[in-house]
């Protein structure tokens, strides 16, 4: 299978971090896709139209999309435990992913704002708040996070992870000390240190 | 169960469409919460410090987001089966999920550019491309439409007529017949009837 995929998307690390911990990283081969707010890449808008990385291409081209999917799918294919079945714990798991992709949603329409030469000020304002109550609320689950690993656990990672990377002005371990030691145990685990963002 | 609800959301309306289709929706309190992008409501930010809706907060507490995990909860909570079991059918329902969803994300975020005062020409002409390849793909996709009902076509559905209310200068239906008599069929639902975008 290929992975339209580029280093430094952290949705696109969602998966490559999964694909480590289920042990399937070696079944995708990855292509370099580049892709831009303003640029959509017409390599990639046949496998997916929204012009949006990760999408993964299945031998027999079925494209599957977005990143959650992908996750799940690999999952599937691994017989892997990153999606509990229904009930609580997949609730929760899914609340989880969507905490971490709703945070990494954000962050990148701020950085993309931040970065124009007239940003909207009460955008900057309320993508700021929402961040601070984001981490807060990250900094009292720290302690349900150590023990288990899902694809909650991916997904609140990067989203960490993305904030070293594009926001470190943020310091965002200040005054999180839960939160700051469970991201060092995330850190240490094989899957992240073999998708660590690199300049490439 | 309390939903924090507004009746122009869409992805509040797929929630709601799913809960119909289910048999749930009178199981649901709708709590009407007003969200912008530039003002965090206080009253949301307890259950979900992303101050997204819609958030669904069950008897005992526990908030669940976003409208996908909403969505498959109130699927298994009402034995549906807008989402397939693990197999081929899941992940083309999830993927069909994610290109309607991806759709609506983009249209939020070209509808909040578009108003500014300076917009950033690029995007645009970027959201714009994007748009029509997405439609396009709906077009071919709208034949194997017919005769199934899951979680793909739910936000697949209200991705259009979010389309007809914010955007009906793009005239998608304009060349695309076979998605136009699809959206028919998904407008005359019970679960999109009993859904309809009211002022309120």
């Amino acid at each position: 299978m290929k992975l339209h995929w580029s280093p430094r998307s952290p949705f696109v690390r969602k998966v490559m971090v999964a694909a480590h911990e289920l042990g399937v990283a070696d079944r995708i081969e990855t292509v370099r896709t580049v892709v831009a707010m303003g640029k959509p890449n017409p390599a990639l808008l046949p496998d997916n139209p929204l012009g949006k990385i990760p999408t993964l291409v299945l031998a027999d081209g079925t494209a599957l999309f977005d990143s959650l999917t992908i996750c799940e799918y690999l999952d599937h294919l691994a017989g892997g435990s990153l999606f509990p079945p229904p009930g609580p714990l997949r609730w929760r798991a899914l609340t989880d992913h969507a905490l971490g992709q709703g945070l990494l949603d954000m962050l990148i329409l701020w950085r993309n704002e931040r970065e124009k030469p007239a940003p909207h000020r009460a955008w900057l304002d309320s993508f700021a708040e929402k961040s601070q109550a984001t981490l807060d609320r990250m900094e009292r689950m720290a302690p349900g996070l150590a023990g288990g690993f899902g694809i909650g656990h991916v997904t609140l990672g990067c989203a960490l992870s993305y904030l070293d990377f594009r926001f470190a002005d943020l310091a965002w371990r200040t005054g999180r000390p839960a939160l700051a030691a469970w991201h060092q145990t995330f850190e240490a685990r094989p899957s992240v240190r073999a998708t660590a963002v690199v300049d490439a």
